[in-house]
């Protein structure tokens, strides 16, 4: 199993450009990858100023450009592909990833803690994490600042994923550092997609931060791409390492776990 | 609030001699220090090879020498002092840490994950996590290996703690990093007060890793020792920081969290 993290700089808007960009950087990868995994937002850019921007580019599940060019390249290359995609619906627009496979969508998920100004544009996740198997792999997506919550990738994991897909779109420093240590505290592989670049607009502007990178079971860093560059990454995953939570003769990370000790938010005064 | 990490290298077995030690080092801090934070197990050390060698140094909470010195430098240094002992009681040895006030015991904790050979050697801990109030500051007591959970924070920030009192005796390098990732995503302070030096006994060999660190609740080192070397470095607290977890204008880490969607593992198939 081998999964590879594309770094892009989206051109905001420009979602047939942002697509063939893709396409051109997929073409660039060495040997087979099984798993791509692609920015947050990687189509339509991140910096949107107003709900009508929003809309005029998200599109829905059962009738997207994107997913359809998505599941072309997905077949040309044999492997899945997990993405961010701006998600029209009914109830508004979410931001969500998708995991193509060359079959068609395995899994698509809804960003459940929105970060800044998200919040003014975006619905709040309304689905629950979920863990997709594709050849032989369980792998659960999650977007970006779900990172700062460690349940994000305790849920993820506790449901059995081998590997977490993230992608993203980080402006803060810090995520690289944290998903070290969400690998670790899982042991399981994390894969963060990240977008570099500027983006500015209406008197915003926005740094991304590049540094997408791929995490092992044991917090190691397998590989990590720079601030300021497209990169394709790409590393061999060991299902079984993941799968076996034996940190050492004595500590087994899910025995060791004492849930009754753990306090939840309804549960304190 | 004046929280000071103290680093040490005790001697294995001579429990006196590390009391002097500490009583030494404390009479070093700089400045009015409201709370001294020692290592796990600082007067005894670490490295037992039977329950008979351990049982022989525990000590019963109601009749501990080494808590009555404890009793005595906190009363010295008008300060809390919270420190890692072996606890003696009717089922076993626990690895504990009390928190001791000048007018005696604010907490005692009794370490939920335990690491490696702790397992043959020490009870699991069997009480909850708590927070306590001292001089207007709520404090949690957490011990070593609970940082690889991240649940043992989670808990102590959700019952109000403004900083983890963190004696450790890390032998992998993880530690410092990670706490940093749990002081940033709980929005809290982090005080890890570690050993250093090297035990070697019956055929077994530990180095600790030093790095006694206290981390702000942005994620922010404050301070840091070295690998090897007596310390003692503290830094102030800012209270309302920590309790306000408003971290940008749209997000709050509490109000933020999606309970509902969070897996537990006896929901998990």
């Amino acid at each position: 199993m081998k999964v590879a993290v594309v770094q892009t700089n989206p051109e905001f808007g420009e979602v047939a450009a942002n697509l063939d960009a893709v396409e051109r950087q997929l073409k660039q990868s060495e040997g087979d990858v099984d798993v791509f995994v692609l920015p947050e937002l990687f189509q339509t850019g991140y910096l949107f100023l107003s709900k009508q921007e929003l809309r005029a580019v998200a599109e829905p599940v059962d009738a997207s450009p994107t997913l359809d060019r998505l599941h072309d390249l997905a077949k040309q290359h044999n492997a899945a592909i997990a993405a961010g995609f701006a998600e029209a619906s009914a109830d508004g627009v979410y931001n969500s990833s998708v995991l193509m496979g060359p079959r068609g969508v395995l899994s698509i998920y809804r960003k459940i803690h929105l970060f800044h100004e998200e919040k003014l544009y975006f619905q709040p996740g309304d689905r629950p994490f979920e863990v997709v198997e594709f050849r032989g792999a369980r792998m659960g997506l999650m977007i970006c600042f779900d990172w700062r919550f460690p349940e994000s990738t305790r849920s993820l994991a506790l449901l059995g994923a081998d590997i977490i897909l993230h992608p993203s779109n980080l402006v803060l420093p810090w995520c690289p550092a944290a998903m070290i240590t969400r690998a670790q505290e899982n042991n399981l592989y994390t894969a963060t997609a990240n977008r570099w670049g500027v983006e500015d607009r209406g008197g915003k502007k926005h740094r991304y931060i590049g540094q997408s990178q791929i995490v092992g079971p044991r917090g190691d860093l397998l590989v990590r791409a720079g601030e300021e560059e497209d990169a394709i990454l790409s590393a061999e995953i060991d299902l079984e390492f993941a799968r076996n939570k034996q940190v050492g003769p004595h500590n087994n990370l899910w025995e060791d776990r004492r849930e009754e000790f753990y306090v939840r938010a309804s549960d304190s005064p």
